[in-house]
Formats: structure tokens, sequence, C-alpha cells
């Protein structure tokens, strides 16, 4: 298997999931910045132009899209107890990922950090800066409230939903300085002295 | 089983899903254009203000997230055969379910019936909603040149990946009169002959 990532993407969340698996794979970097994800190599790889991308090692084309990937990484290891078994615990786990991956991520960070995806003038990106500070309040409020388990967010323990809702905790409190509620703040220290996200925040050149 | 539904929103979608199963479940209405959705009756089931959200009857608070809900139905009825059986083909319809939802949906659709989202300002309105136009083509784009399957989008047959490709083509066809590449013209076509989505359509109030 080998891992499409940029460090301290959302890719991280991925990157988590193969480290607390522990069976070998390769990682990919495709540099963002310098728009290699547009480049003729990586398009081939995700015609999306995104990351993460995994390719399976099945032959077929790189599997996308961050749910999806968690989603069959933690059904095809089983042992490494990365959803619950039954269906609705399944179900849990993908709504907590798809709220970070559908919501979070594009309205509270992705507004902060490209805001011209959200505007066409130069002169309103503060606006929607603002816009986009005021969503991520709104929204790690929302988790805090429907929060479920004990250190983890579902009662069934660590899970996919866990490494999702790290890397928008990582981005709040790393990258923007923005301030989180009291279950979530004690989840990304909790998440901070978990081995495998050690290991790949080193891997990634990233400071815990 | 209870689906919180607004006509011709993405919830229907699930609703063709429940209609694919064909277990007993009601229907609730949120009306969208009145603002229901933000309305402490609705915000006590989902405090996301959105549909699609299915109360699953086990007590708990309903579960919200189209690809969730989805990967739901299809996992707890098995016998429907809404998802293939293999980790990686659950994973493949799951990354179609999260182009649908996560990108195309707002991106090519939310940006043209609610531009005010991705713009400030009233006179960018029709920039905003040229450029949802054209991301249209361009998503539309990729799926049909990663298409894998015949009539339905994967090779295993009918699943979860459809009835969310669906309502986004319905849209593309029905509400917005735009183009479709050729493979997803015949796949809207193919929908529409489904009992299914006739039962679904009919009950919602919109036209084949």
């Amino acid at each position: 298997m080998k891992l499409y990532y940029s460090p301290g993407a959302c890719s991280l969340g991925i990157h988590i999931l193969l480290e607390e698996i522990g069976k070998p794979y390769e990682l990919s970097l495709v540099a963002l910045k310098e728009g290699a994800q547009h480049g003729a190599e990586y398009t081939a790889v995700n015609p999306k132009s995104k990351v993460p991308a995994l390719d399976t090692g099945d032959g077929g084309p790189a599997l996308t899209e961050f749910p999806a990937i968690a989603a069959f990484l933690a059904i095809a290891n089983p042992e490494a107890g990365l959803v619950p078994r039954d269906a609705l615990g399944q179900a849990r786990a993908l709504e907590a990922v798809d709220y970070v991956t559908g919501t979070i991520h594009p309205h509270a960070f992705t507004r902060q950090f490209r805001p011209n995806v959200f505007s066409l003038r130069e002169e309103d990106h503060p606006a929607v800066i603002e816009q986009a500070r005021a969503n991520a309040d709104k929204f790690f409020g929302v988790v805090e409230k429907i929060w479920r388990g004990d250190t983890w967010l579902l009662p069934q323990g660590f899970s996919i939903a866990d490494a999702a809702l790290f890397f928008v905790e990582y981005w709040q409190a790393k990258r923007v300085g923005g301030p989180l509620p009291p279950k979530l703040d004690a989840h990304l220290k909790a998440m901070l002295e978990r081995p495998a996200v050690k290991r790949a925040l080193e891997q990634e050149g990233l400071s815990a």
C-alpha cells in the first residue's frame, strides 16, 4: 500500500490510521504548495487533484476520499479495532468522519486557508476568514455536544472518528491558534500521546 | 425508522434506498424553504439543521450525514445488496457517495442554489453560479471517466453510489437543465425506470 500525502494536510488522519494498523506501507509526498496535485504525474493517480489517495495494491486506481479510505482500512483490518463491529456503530464512526471532512474541514478551515474558494474578491478575504473562525467555534461546539464516549468520541473506544477529528483539532490549536471546547482539547492531548500519532507527526516533520 | 427529508433535496437519495429495501418506514417533512431546519423542533433532531437525518429506532439521536446513513442502511440490510460484500468494494461505493456529497453537491449545486455561501456580495452571484456550472461539467466528466460498471456505477451492480449519483444527475437535468455526459445521461434514465425511484419521486411530488 502507498499513501499519497502532504505534510499536515488532512491526509495526516489516514497516515495515523496506517500507523495504528502497523502493517508495512509507503509514503509518497505530493507537494501541494508547489501545485504538484495538478501535474500529470499526480492527476494520473487522482484526477481530483487531492490528497489523501491510497494505492491499495489491488492493481486498480488509487482509492480516494478520506471517509472511504478510512472505512476501507477499518474494514480490511478488523484486528486493529478501528470501527465498532455493528452496523450502527460503524455508521456512528462514519457520521463523525463525514462531519469533519464535509463540514468542519471546508467551512472552518478551507475558508481560512484558501478564502478565494469562498469569495471572488481579495478585499473580502478578511470577512471570509472571520466567518470561518465563527464556524469553527460553532462546529466544534456541535461535536462537544454530541460527544458520546469518554476519552475517544465513541463509547466503543478509539476509532476512525478520532483520527479524523484529530487533524481539525490540530489545525485549530497549532496552525490557527484558536480555542477548543474542553472535551476536544482533552481529546487532542490524548491523541498526541498515542505512539501512532507521534510517529505520523514525526514522519511528516510536524511538532507534537 | 423515520426519514427526515425535504422534497427534491439530497435526502431523495436516502428515500430511494429505503424504497429499495422495502421495509416499513415513516417520512417526516422538514420545510427547508420555510426555515424549519433552524426551528427548535428540528434542531432537537439534528443540531446541524440539515436533511437527511434518520431515526433508526434505537432510542439514540438521529443518524446524520448522507454517506453514514447510506452505509448504515446497506450494512444493516445485506439482503438488499446495496454494497459489494468485500472491503474494497464497499470502499469504492463510499468513494463515489463521498464525491457526490462532498464535492459535486456543494461546489456544483449549492454554489448555484445558494450562491451567498460562496460570496459575500449579491453582485457576485452570477459569477459564482457560472463557476458552479463549469464545476458541474468538470465533476460529471470525472465520474464519466472513472465509471467502472455497465448500467450502474460499480461493476458489481446497483449500489448506494447510484442512489447518490441520481440526485445530482436529477438536479442537473431537471432543475438546472444542464448537460450530462453519455454514461450519466443513460444512468439517469435507467434510475428513472426503477420502481423504487418512481415511488420515491411520487411520494415527494416530483416529476420523473
